[in-house]
């Protein structure tokens, strides 16, 4: 279960430490110093391959395609020095779930 | 920090709840009604939002959007019967985190 | 034969008119009415349609998908007061091709 | 105005032509070569690209753009054995605009 939340956190870690990292060397580093247009286009083209993944009945290569689509979000949320957690907050908000309550409610069951 | 991984978690128990659910009541059973491609449409959508919030400077505007978008890749891994975790261990994968042993790494330094 | 040209020019005057037309009453007032946003998002889901029209073996419904992309083009280029004719000349510069001299070519041939 | 409808015809040609171009000299065999799903996301890159332009002052980049979303949804119908033509004609039934018509109106008027 805490494996999730940590893989968010340190993933959260190494985009901000590409922060430092030369372009040349570093994919992140490149996609920060393209600037908002070469993330953003990005985010365009893993769309459409989660479209085209999605398409087909292989669940590997959709799970692939939806972490690179994330895995973009992410760079996209880093470059603004945003992180995933107001995203997982806001889609706790609209469904009415929270991390605390549910952990309350497992706690109890288990 | 173990809120995040609850959200995940408890999102994915509301997405597996509206399987039941009248499409007529609940957006999200109507997306499983209309198959694939109403979802796949909904991604494409999503992301063209994203890529307009990203250029502008309202940063509440961007992570909205990319809820939105996280939703609805939610929302085609559940009916497809899939999760976040095999999309955030592809994403650990690659960057050679791992939740664990980040988390004993963070443990250590407590 | 001058069909094809004529069908972009008479779309053009369509759309031209329309910029005085009550957004309640005419989908393409509404859309120069809601902005750049509105139409790109237009764009984006689109583009998607396309896709997901690419997939199957259906070419009348990607006929009618590839039309809404086209459609959506025009009034964005409309917006900003230009039309398909750039458009066209950008494609002819590419490849070499030049409306006249293609004109002359087939006359030659006749 | 004939130079329109002969650049759509010119080009159709030269995308007829590359069907027997080798994919590693001609970019458009290449993409024949790569199959539906190779040029259905590039139609899903020059959306994200158009967006992006959209978004600019820059009517020149947004030309180049929407030429280049112009030139693979062609190429996609190409491989199909399909032209621009049945596009054409689809957004002239919806605007109520013929082409024919249109060019004995203009004949009158001249």
């Amino acid at each position: 279960m805490s494996e999730h939340q940590d893989i968010l956190h340190a993933l959260q870690s190494v985009l901000e430490e590409r922060k430092n990292s030369d372009p040349d060397e570093s994919y992140v580093a490149a996609l920060y110093a393209g600037g908002a247009d070469k993330i953003l286009k990005k985010i365009g083209e893993e769309a459409a391959e989660v479209i085209l993944a999605g398409k087909s009945d292989d669940d590997e290569h959709l799970v692939y395609e939806i972490a690179d689509l994330w895995f973009h979000s992410l760079v996209l949320l880093a470059s603004r020095d945003l992180s995933a957690q107001p995203v997982l907050a806001e889609l706790a908000r609209r469904f009415g779930v929270s991390g605390l309550e549910e952990k309350a409610t497992r706690s109890k069951q288990n």
